[in-house]
Formats: structure tokens, C-alpha cells, sequence
């Protein structure tokens, strides 16, 4: 009996409760948002009321040329990706659909806040008034750096606290927006949809997290991991909302006219190749040629991660469907064969496979774009146009494309450190016994963080019954 | 023998027969539709094919100066929230998901057909031609009035038959199309997501049925209440539609430029405040500080209703943050002690807990809007903006903000008038015995109005007998 | 023993492994689509980053001119009926979501590739250079020449093999471009939202390429036909995105201005009607008066698709009105009458009702289309309107609109030949025994063709019991 206290002592149950602890973070953290935003944040000149009058002024002639009235569209298209798109895709496991579509809208709306000053002061601080002054743009900027910190819960989903997320979310974001000011600001990277800035970034945060978190004997909790058919089609709502609406993310802040236009046409035609490799590996790695419903769900995406960079740039139809081409056999294959790789040998388990989804397709992406910035040429583009797409204005007029394909190339690194470093920091802070994660056995269950008085639905017994009558007899 | 006859007689079960009822029903309204229709709707000028030759003479040089391309994309997200938003934020219930999103469907598609014509008449009628002229702006305003009608349909979901819902639909709308004259047009208050119009207005309206309808014993049905985990999931879709489209809610019928702009940020910034004090709050009331989806669904969509009024208003984003901040918090209280409050104190039943998410929400936000309009001046929103805002044109050209202040007042004083006095007329009309509504015991069961020979989703036994192999042991 | 041998050899279940088949498809067709984009496909003039300078020689004044800005929005809104409407629409089977939604993707993603280049080869080739131009509208006649094939997978939804789908969707994309271009190029027929060129077209396709390939013993497989509770549920997610989105597939490429404002409001009103004498006879058609699944997810989509060619037109509000009223009762009685006697008598398995909800509706759009088409008058719409609504331009200067009647029916028919005449063929061809389709007993099951070692969601039974216990008492 004394043995049994002792095996008790050193083998109770975590701690789950959180009762204190999440509420003071959001009330703490929102009272704080509550104050900066007050001190520093203003509406900008097209959001303010006293647009009108300086309509005349900035020689504007109609209301349909306020900034709103090019980007709303694709914000919105972005809004559903942070919160549907997400949101659902991380519905696939069978007793964590709560949790992943749940905590993703916690912590994504938590983030967009702090993104909105984080990215404020780096990007929209008028140093005379040291106000931001926030307009559509920085709305859909604000989507943006909270995805990264999604797609970094993709690696750690089920196995953390919310206030562990939040936590994480914070300091996602903050260094999102160092890094993000370095690699759009100082090296003068051009990165529309993000390859590096997101994915690489909030990739590289994920796992780096994920590796420090390792949980040797998450087996535990085996029998909650994996997915039921039911969750797998939610998932799949995740997965179409996130693959029709790149278009949108990629194009959402680029510049207008052409810009936006080639972008939205360069995502959509990447994805679409992306589809069908995805397919053909995911079947020849069956012995009967079936498909698994990870790979649909996930690598389909690849396309789009990958097209972040260059979607802006002249890459042509056709080089679309190259980079879609490779990053779905690229991204299938990781899932067979490098998430057990890195599982087994590097320690680092991902639960949704953010590697091959938004890490790799991100490097490769960054590539792309280096190499088709280094290649671009002006019979291409035309002067104006090679002025507007690389944004040589400016510090940075007399910059050749030479040079900005190695400005680009340096940027990727830059996100890769960043995401790995402040992996690790974060990793590390996480770890204190203070959050209220959950126990191994506990893992991947919604029941920790969910009240659920609900009974299953369970089938009445004479349905139950009428089926089993019903039941075709085996044909073996 | 006898005893059982006579109390055969007496609690035979209800009539839900409503094969002669709900086709008539559907028939006859359509067909006066179709009537109504012809005698008085037309395409208003901008959608008419003579537009063209008009563009000329109004000084129009683009066709984007349509005012479909400032609507539109708008619009259509209204039209999702209308339909995949409430709808599926509906399916909650385990056995109540068809009737949620098919009922909703219904009333919806032929609310919005009396909404046009009801609106039109007090609104878009020309008394030259005496007819009705319909755009863009119309559809999205037609979407608004059924909004109030689905609003109410979430206090009495699972307990009554879709002939009831057609009745409260028609008078809901003709009471909305009332009240919206009075508040917009005789009082001049400015409402442009709805608080007073729509969630005032529609929250009580569904309450006061309620009351009227109210089923003592209901707890027939109560292995029929609550969710189930699936069914939980699908309502996370309604709830990330509203809570992400809000934004267009707000600002699709404000003036175009900076209005639009404006009142999509605030309502962006109230919604994410609002999610953080949502969780705290939902937190805080569980000894071990677990979430409740119930909470999560619907709280967090508190904040967009309470900007419905003041959206447009120069409230500064961090004035939007703290409006959503108390939503959270007082939505979430509403759910844990005054719908308990209102059932047995009151003898309210009401199924979503519209008392939280639209009746109190749309009171702050209509208060909010009258402290706002009050204190409005010249140096914050400038001469123009504040015309702009508060459209001080014609007869009210020379009204001060503070009369402004005070009329916002009375908006929402008439609004909650016509909600409580015209649902209890609806109410008692509802409860003549000719409507087919079901009895306590079959309140919430799909089966009453839903032809289903399928079989539940029943695990074949060798699944279950493989799953019971599988289960972890207890280590308790 | 020998007998059972014998059996054996004649009732072998069919190969159903498409390992090699299925990516061997998907590369080659892929790789082929990259060459042909390399050869063929460039950005058009307004996604072309000469854009800019070419703006001031175009007398273009703002970037806001460009037409990403007038269609992008439809186009997300046609691309998510495609991949969610179409996809979940199909996931009603109990056992089949994963192949409704999946290969939907799978095939649309191909599709769309092959349709830029058919499309792009009878549309959108310059002669001078050999190389076919896109832009946005582009990717929405793509998305359209898609949807032809999608709806003619609902015909055999369930009873193909992805390998059949693909050859399906190779063929009738090719068909689908030769007859657009007869029907627009040649017969100049107007059908901006394609109810005879996709509807019609694709339903008949289907329709006679599930004749071909019928399955006498389709019954085997009879368990799994039919629908759960919850994958009802989901294929209402479907329904509603293609309902709600419709008004901007009818819009999305008709002409600037009042054509698209107009087009959107005609099969708003359309569909709201068709919602109404839906339920109706859904109602009328059980001896209880209970709705019917099937028809509210299927039959409320048929103003929809009626209103394909007349959209554009000024068929008035009303009469938009009625379309939809008959549309709704047609549709409805077709589900009710038509399809089994399809299936009885003409041996033709319509899984998914395409009979109902696409070619007969298609079918009345086209005759609405033709009659609208003869009495358009310049009292109507104005001369301009005249001009610009039937494109009277060019060859087709002289045109009268009586004229222009008859070649709209013309236009239905060659659009129903193609339909008929290329599905035979197709389905002759689908019938060598080389593609993998799956035996009788197997249709219907996503096992034959997906992974799936995840158990179904079993209830623990401690939750069994539970139930068991609190399980309310029968009050017969």
C-alpha cells in the first residue's frame, strides 16, 4: 500500500486545470491590447471619416478608389483560410475536433491583435504623431502573421495546454514581425504570399517547439490518434476552403492592377498540378493503389505555399505547374517517409505533418523565387513592370535582379533562423510545469479542455438491432 | 380499459400532420409573391439594361461605378451568413440538425421575397410609377429583415412545425419592415449592422414567442436536448461564418469610401476582443476551467451584434475592443445564470440562448450608439464626415449629435416595443391548435418533420468488437 | 470443392488496384498539360506586368479598371460551388463521402488545366503569335467547362473508379469546348450562367454514359446506397454554397455593369422561389406531410440552373419569380416519377438525380432563354441595352431578336446532341475492362479506393450504458 502512495506520487496525473490560469491570460492580455491600443492605434487616412474631404486634395475622383475597395475581397477569402480553412483542417483527429477547430479561433484571435501593433510599429508608425494607423492592409497582414503561428499548432496539435498556445502565439508573433521587418525592410525580399515569412517561419517555429515538447511515450495516448470517417470530412472542409482561397492569399497584398491579377492566376494553376501528383504518389504508395486521406487533405496544399514568393513575378503559366508538379510528389513523400524519419530519429513528432505542408513547400518556394527573381530581365517585364513587381524604388532603385535573387535567398535563411531559434527559446519556456498541459495518456482528448456532458451518439438499441437484421451476409 | 380510452383521448398525441398545411401554405404565399411581384417590382436603374444610356447623362465614366461592385462581394457574405451561418450554427442539437438548417433555408428563401416587397413599399417605391425599383442594396437589406425572423426561429428551434415558422416569418418581416421606417426614416437614427433593427428587434420578438408558447413539460423530450460531438462540430461552421463575415454584415449598406472601411475594422476588432473574455468567462465556471462549446458557438459572436449600430461611428479601434470585451464577458454570464433565470423564473424557453447573443448584445450596442453619436464632433470626424455619418442632409440637416444621441435612444426603445408587443401577438396567433406543431415528447426529433428511412451511422459489430479489443485499460 | 472453384473463377471480385493505372494517369496527363502550357499559354494582356504602361495607351486611368477587379469576386464565389458545392453536395452516401468529395477535387483539378487549353484554342488564341492569352475570365470559363463534367459524375457517382473519372472528364472537357464554341462562336446564342451548355450538356452526358455502363445487379451493393444522419448533413453544406453563390455563377461573365448587377438579382429571386414549391411537394408526397432530404439538397437548385441563359436577359423580377416556382415542382416531381422510371424502364442509374437538377432544368432555361430571346423589344431595354445583352456586334449587327430566339433553341439542341452522342461514346469506351472499376457489391464504399485503418467512431461503452440507462422510456 505504501508502494502504491509512492507510484501515485511520482506518477499522478498532471495538473489540466487551467481555471485560473486561462482566464487571467485573456483578461490579462486583452486589458493589455485594450491600453496599446489606445496609446498607438488610429484609423488610417481611408478609414478615417475625414477621407472625404482629402479625397479632393489627393486628387481622387471616386469612392470605388479607396484602398478597401481592391483588397476587401481577398481579405475576406483570407479570413476564412485563418479561421475555416485551419481551423477545420485540424478537425481530422477523433477526439479532437474541439480542440483543433476550438483553439485555433482563440488563439487566432488573440494574435491578430498583437499582430496589428507588432506589425504597426515596425511597418505603420508615423514617427511625427508615433501613432499606427491601421486600414484594410493591415488587417490582412495581421491574418497573415497569425497563420504562421497556426500552422506551428499543426505540429504541436493535441499535445498542449490553450495557455501554452497562447503563450506560444505571443512570442510567435513577435518574432514574426522582427523578422518579417528584416526580410521585407532591410534586405528588401520580395515575399507576397509569404513562402518564407509563413511558412518557412512558422514551420520551422512549429517543429522546433514540437522537438523541445518531445513526449517519449505519447503511445499512451495511441488509440486517440489517427482519424474516424466523420472527422476526416470535416477535415476535408478545411482542406478546400484553405486550396480554393490561395488565389486570395497570395494575391491579397500584392500591388494592384497586373500584380494581384498574375498572382491569383500563377496560385491557381500551381494548386491544380499540385492535386494531381499528390494523387499519383499517394496511390503508388499503396500495394493496391488506394489513397490516403492525410495526403488529399494536406500535400493538395503544397502548390500554394510554394507559390508564396514568385506568384508575383513573371514565372508563366507553365512554371506554375512545374512548382505544383514537384511540391506534390515532394510533399507526399514527405509524409511517407520523412515524418517517421523525423519522428524516430530527430525526436520530433508533427502531429499534422507541418514539414511537409508549410516547411519544405516553403524552402522550395523560397528557391523559386530566388531564382526566378535573379532571372527576371526586362524584355519580361518591361521596365515599369520590373520597377512595380520588385518594388525598386527608392533605397533600392539601383538594385539589379542579380542582386535581389541573393537578397531573396538571404531572407529565406533569416525566416529558417528565426523559426528554428525562437523554436527552441519558446520550446523551452513551454516546458516549465506551469501550463497545464496534459499527461501522455491524456493527449489527442478532448475531454481534458471540454466539458462534454453530452453522451455520444450512441444508437438507440432497436436501430441497433434492426441493423444487425438488416446486415448483408458476408460474400467471402 | 376505460381509463386507458379516456386517457387515450385526452393525451392522444398531436397532429403533426402537415401534408395539406405547409404545401398550401408554400402555394398560396408564393403565388401572391409572383403577383405582388408583377404589379410592383422593377430593376432599379442600375441593373436595368437602359443603364448605359443613363451612365452618360449621370456623369458616369466607369461601369465599376455600379453600385454592384461596391455591394456585391458584400453581399454574398451576408447571403452566407443568412444561410450557412444561422443554419448551421442551428444544427446543435443531436436529433435537430435537418430542421435547423432545412427550416432556416425555407423561411429565409421566402422571407427575403416578402422583405423586398415590405421594404420596397416603405423605402424604393417611387410614387410617380408606384413601383418598387430593386438593386444590389435591396437584396442585401431583404437579407437583413429575414436575419430578425432567424434570430427568433433560435428561441423556439425543435418545438414547432415549419407551417408556425412560415406564420412568424410573415409577421416577423412585416413588423421589421414597420419598425425600420419608424427608426431610420421618422427618427433618423443610423443603424447600419442592425443592434436595434435586427437584434433588438428579432431577439425579442423570439423571446416574447416563446413565452407565449411555452411547453411546461417539456422535459419529455430532454434525451433529446443537447448536442452531440458531430453535431457540435457542424455548428463551429455557423459560428465561424458569422463571426468572419460580421465585418461585411456592418459595413455592406454603409455609405461607400471610408464608411465601409471603417465599420469592417471596428467590427473586426470587436469580434477578436470578444472571443478572449469568452473563453475566460466560459473558463471561470468550471471547477476545473474546462471550455463549453455552448459558450464558444455563440458568445464570441456577442461583439459583432453590439457593433451593428456604432460600426460606422468614429468609436477608434480601441473603443471597438473594449465594446467587444464587455460582450464576451456578459454574453457568457448570460448563458451561465440568466437563461437559467428566464426558464423558470419567467417561463422563457429559449432553445440558442438568443436572450445572449442577440437581445442583450443588440441593447449595448444601441446604447453604445447613442453615447457615440452624442459625443460626436466636428474635430474628430470633420464638417464632411460628420454629414457623411450621420447623413444630416435634407430635413435634418441642421439636428446637433447630442438630439442625435437622443433619437438612437428612442430607435432601440421601439425596436424592443415592437419586438416583445408584436411576438406576443404572433405568439397567441401560434397557438391556435391548426398549425401542426409537435407534442412535448416529440420536441427536438427530426423524425416528426423529416422522411427518414435511412439507418443511423451503426458501427458493424465486428468494428465494435475490434474496438473493445483495442481499448485502452483504465488506469485509474 | 471443384464447384466452389469454379465459382470462384467466374464471381472473382473484380481488380479493383489502380496502382499502377491511377498515377500512371495523373503523370502523363500532367506532364502533358505542362508541355502544352509551355507551348501555348501565356498572361494576357491585364495580368501582364506591361500592363501598366500599356494602361496610359488604353486610355485607362486607374488600376481599378483592370477586370481582375470586376470578376475576381465571382470567381472565388463559382470556384467554391466547383470544389465545396459539387464536392459536398456528393457526400450524402453513407459509405462514399471520402469518393464524392475527393475525386470531385480530383477531376476538377484536371479538368480545369485541360479547359484552359480547349478553351483557350477556339477562344482566346491569337492567330498572330499561335499562343492562347488568359486572365481571370479565363479561370471562371474554366471552372464552368468543369462543372459540366462534374454534374455528369453525379450520374455515376458511386460506380466508377478515379481512373474512369479522369478518361471522363479528358473527354467531355474536349466535347464541352467544341460545342461552346458552335453554340457561342457559331450560333452566337447567349448563355452567360450555361444552362444548355453546361446543364444540359453535362446531364445528358452523364445520363447516357451511366446507360452505357449500367449494372443489372446494382443491388448487392444496396446496403450502402442511401444516406446517414450526419452525411446528410454534410451534403447540406454543399447545397448551400451552391445555392447562395449561384447569383454569381449566372454573373460572373456576362458584361460590365447593369448585365452582371442584373444577372445576380434574376437568379437570386429565381432560387428563392424554386425553395418554396420544393418543400411543397416534398410535403405533398408523404402520407405525413415530412420533407424529403433528397429534394431540399437537390431540387432547391434547379432556379439555379433554369436561370442560366435568361439571367442576363430583363425577364423582370417576376418573372424570374415564376421560373423558379415551376422549376421548384418539376424537379421535385422528377425525383418523385421521372428517375425511377429511368431506372425501370430505360435502365439508366441516376445516383445523385442529375435528371432532375440538371438536365430538365437546363432544359427549361434553354426554352425560358429562347422565349425571352424572340420578344425582347428596344422599349425594354433600350437600343444600347439591346446591343449589349444579345452582343449584337459585328457579324451579328443585323440580327433581329426573333432571329436570335431560334438560334437560341438551335443552341439547346446541339448542346443536348453533344450530350447524348458523347456520352454513349464515352461510356463505350469506360466499358474495357482495363480502368478498375469496381465489382456490383463494391460500389458505393469508399474502402475499394481509400486507406482506411481508422476504426469507426464506437461509443466507449461505459457511454453505451449510460445511454442505456438514461435512456427515456417508450410511452406507446
Amino acid at each position: 500500500m505504501g508502494t502504491h502512495l509512492l507510484l501515485y506520487y511520482f506518477c499522478r496525473p498532471k495538473n489540466t486545470n487551467v481555471r485560473l490560469k486561462l482566464p487571467f491570460v485573456c483578461f490579462a492580455w486583452q486589458i493589455a491590447m485594450i491600453i496599446l491600443f489606445g496609446v498607438f492605434v488610429r484609423y488610417n487616412n481611408e478609414s478615417d471619416a475625414h477621407w472625404v474631404q482629402n479625397m479632393a486634395q489627393n486628387n481622387i475622383t471616386s469612392a470605388i478608389e479607396n484602398d478597401f475597395y481592391y483588397r476587401y475581397p481577398s481579405f475576406q477569402d483570407v479570413h476564412v483560410m485563418i479561421f475555416v480553412g485551419f481551423g477545420f483542417l485540424m478537425t481530422f483527429l477523433k477526439r479532437y475536433s474541439f480542440g483543433g477547430v476550438g483553439f485555433n479561433f482563440l488563439i487566432a484571435a488573440f494574435g491578430i491583435q498583437w499582430a496589428l501593433l507588432m506589425q504597426g510599429w515596425f511597418h505603420s508608425l508615423d514617427p511625427s504623431t508615433g501613432k499606427i494607423y491601421i486600414g484594410i492592409e493591415n488587417l490582412i497582414n495581421a491574418d497573415f502573421c497569425v497563420a504562421g503561428c497556426l500552422i506551428a499548432y499543426g505540429a504541436v496539435l493535441g499535445k498542449v495546454s490553450p495557455v501554452q498556445l497562447m503563450v506560444m502565439t505571443l512570442f510567435g508573433v513577435t518574432l514574426y514581425a522582427v523578422e518579417e521587418y528584416i526580410i521585407l525592410n532591410l534586405l528588401h525580399a520580395i515575399d507576397a504570399g509569404g513562402s518564407m515569412i509563413i511558412h518557412v517561419f512558422g514551420g520551422y517555429y512549429g517543429l522546433a517547439i514540437s522537438w523541445v515538447l518531445y513526449r517519449p511515450n505519447l503511445h499512451q495516448s495511441k488509440h486517440l490518434q489517427g482519424s474516424v470517417y466523420h472527422s476526416d470530412t470535416f477535415a476535408m472542409i478545411g482542406t478546400l476552403f484553405l486550396w480554393m482561397f490561395w488565389p486570395s492569399f497570395n494575391s491579397a497584398t500584392t500591388y494592384h492592377g497586373d500584380g494581384q491579377h498574375r498572382a491569383a492566376i500563377n496560385t491557381y494553376l500551381c494548386l491544380t498540378s499540385c492535386v494531381l501528383t499528390t494523387v499519383a504518389i499517394s496511390s503508388l504508395s499503396q500495394k493496391t493503389g488506394k489513397l490516403d486521406m492525410v495526403h488529399i487533405q494536406n500535400s493538395t496544399l503544397a502548390g500554394g505555399v510554394a507559390m508564396g514568393t514568385a506568384a508575383v513575378f513573371m514565372v508563366s503559366p507553365y512554371g506554375a505547374l512545374i512548382v505544383g508538379f514537384c511540391c506534390g510528389i515532394l510533399s507526399t513523400m514527405g509524409y511517407l517517409y520523412i515524418s517517421p524519419f523525423l519522428e524516430k530519429t530527430l525526436k520530433i513528432h508533427d502531429t499534422c505533418g507541418i514539414h511537409n505542408l508549410h516547411a519544405m513547400p516553403g524552402v522550395i518556394g523560397g528557391i523559386v523565387g530566388a531564382i526566378t527573381a535573379a532571372t527576371a530581365s526586362e524584355s519580361v517585364y518591361g521596365m515599369q513592370g520590373l520597377i512595380n513587381t520588385f518594388d525598386f524604388t527608392g533605397n533600392f532603385k539601383d538594385r539589379t535582379v542579380f542582386a535581389q535573387g541573393g537578397y531573396q535567398a538571404a531572407g529565406m535563411c533569416v525566416a529558417m533562423v528565426f523559426g528554428i531559434g525562437g523554436g527552441a527559446i519558446v520550446g523551452a519556456i513551454l516546458r516549465f510545469p506551469i501550463w497545464g498541459d496534459p499527461a501522455d495518456e491524456n493527449c489527442n482528448d478532448d475531454d481534458v479542455y471540454w466539458e462534454e456532458d453530452q453522451l455520444e451518439s450512441v444508437p438507440p438499441i432497436l436501430e441497433y438491432c434492426n441493423y444487425m437484421t438488416n446486415k448483408p451476409e458476408d460474400e467471402s
